[in-house]
């Protein structure tokens, strides 16, 4: 892992975006991990810079999207992270019981569908 | 699949529960499938009914984590069906495109974080 | 896709074990494309038969297990090859109806484990 | 983890369900984990209870295709509880062995016919 | 699906940037969906490029990084397209038939890892 | 796990084929496992053996398909090893960003291609 100390500039001026668009100092290890390819590093970081900034969804519905999909991969350094993301936009008990609620229940039928092998209905194509 | 002339007075009684919940008549291929398993059926549709309920989260977002699931697990059948599902309540293109660009980049990033063996921050354990 | 009468003797051998094994003249179109590469064919159907063959466990109890992994990972020719290998082996409607409902709820299980992070009971380390 | 002595009287009927249906004072964490979300709580032990009965798959069975969907998955809580109730419900090391054996090889072949773009044959459709 | 006579200069700047890159005048399906969104177009065109430019790795074997990615994850199309890029860039039947062989037998021993749950070799941390 | 001194001679047979071609001492954890079932233990290595030695593609090559089908499974004990095992036969730092890098975008694009409800060009049939 990189620490800014020991950091290469461009390697700093990405962690300073990071810190100056997340409004804290601390620089998550994912990012520690991805600078010693600063290429992945800068790419990856303006595409989710782009990606998770307010638009027609807001950021906390985009974190339970992400959510979703790291619990489906079993993700466990996602998983953790972005579930302390939500909780710093807002995510309440309540929601997280709900979001938690909703991706069971479509793994679940993501399979019964698959299994019971269930052809498109024609007006959904 | 079980079309609702000749279904039985049990899986008949789980129809009329989705036609009155969705308000309308369209009974989806999923549904129809599944009837020939009427305890599943039965307890499949209860599930969504009161997962996908409005509450702390709202149907539209509920939606969105549906597909994020769906899409991650390459299941066609729930793609093209929680896609029109979202179409339905609200879902312009553009929130469509935001929303697959973040799915995108969680299965980017699952994969880098597990690729690079990222430890998870002490802070978000 | 090499049919019998286009295949190699080392083919060849592969298919007639095949059939003597399955007691049908009928090779499934997976092992006419993996007979591209004869290595691969043999190997894997020499594993297939070891593993496949009574033991422990029943026929019928290993393709629920062969059907449960394929369905988990959306894999649709073997969903639908080994639903058609576990009819001809006695499953009956109901046991597939009941295969499916466990596998549903597993998958559910699953993500609802990885979601809300458990962490594996001390006694079952 | 909620435990019984700080449980609500609604997580305490799961917890006691649970107990008697399975004959043991334990509560795995799964279940302590769930009771955040009592709704959820409920409806996925109502759901496994029914599922996982005896029927015309025993118990023994249905186990092992819950393992099979668990490991295909990567869920490190799900093969550890799961292992450990196929265990008790009678799993030798022998059939472990040809379990996982069958495990490994459909995990195999899922990717060979994907990879070889199988089509599927008329008679399986 | 967005062709280049109905695309807006934005878009056709990165079809000519596809074209001139790859010395082609066709267009991938997938392109024209993802032009669509015209940001997610270009920040994903402009990663491929980055990506799959020959460096340390040489592109063919970029390309059966690629194929093992989307057989794994069962992804269709990126199968169909990527088998096709392979072959563009000199792939055999016999390198083939190699890479299906090692990808099958890696999905293998992932499951047979995971079932048998073997801890990390203390050397590999 | 099964250690050579406590071995049968039909795992030992196997241990010594594993050091002889490894040209090694040391014995994995995940064949300490296997060994538990001497014949999946013996079918697996042969496999192995077989997949991975040198032909049309080179080893290395052999071991970065091996990676990223372990990465997109999240298999943590396949990632650890085949890393260790890509070091050994040549992987440098540089090679291991680039491959992480297709990785990352491999699986991005098989959920955007997904997502989309991409079809297959023609040309790619």
């Amino acid at each position: 892992m990189i620490e800014y100390a020991n950091a290469s500039p461009e390697v700093r001026a990405v962690y300073d975006d990071i810190r100056a668009t997340r409004k804290t100092d601390y620089i998550n290890n994912f990012w520690k991990a991805l600078a010693n390819d600063p290429a992945t590093l800068r790419r990856t970081w303006e595409g989710i810079k782009q990606v998770m900034a307010p638009g027609a969804l807001d950021p906390l519905t985009k974190e339970f999207i992400y959510m979703a999909v790291s619990i489906t991969n079993q993700c466990q350094y996602c998983i953790g992270s972005h579930t302390a993301a939500a909780r710093n936009k807002g995510m309440t008990d309540e929601m997280f019981a709900e979001f938690m609620a909703v991706v069971g229940m479509a793994n679940q039928t993501n399979n019964l569908a698959s299994g019971y092998r269930v052809e498109l209905d024609e007006q959904f194509r």
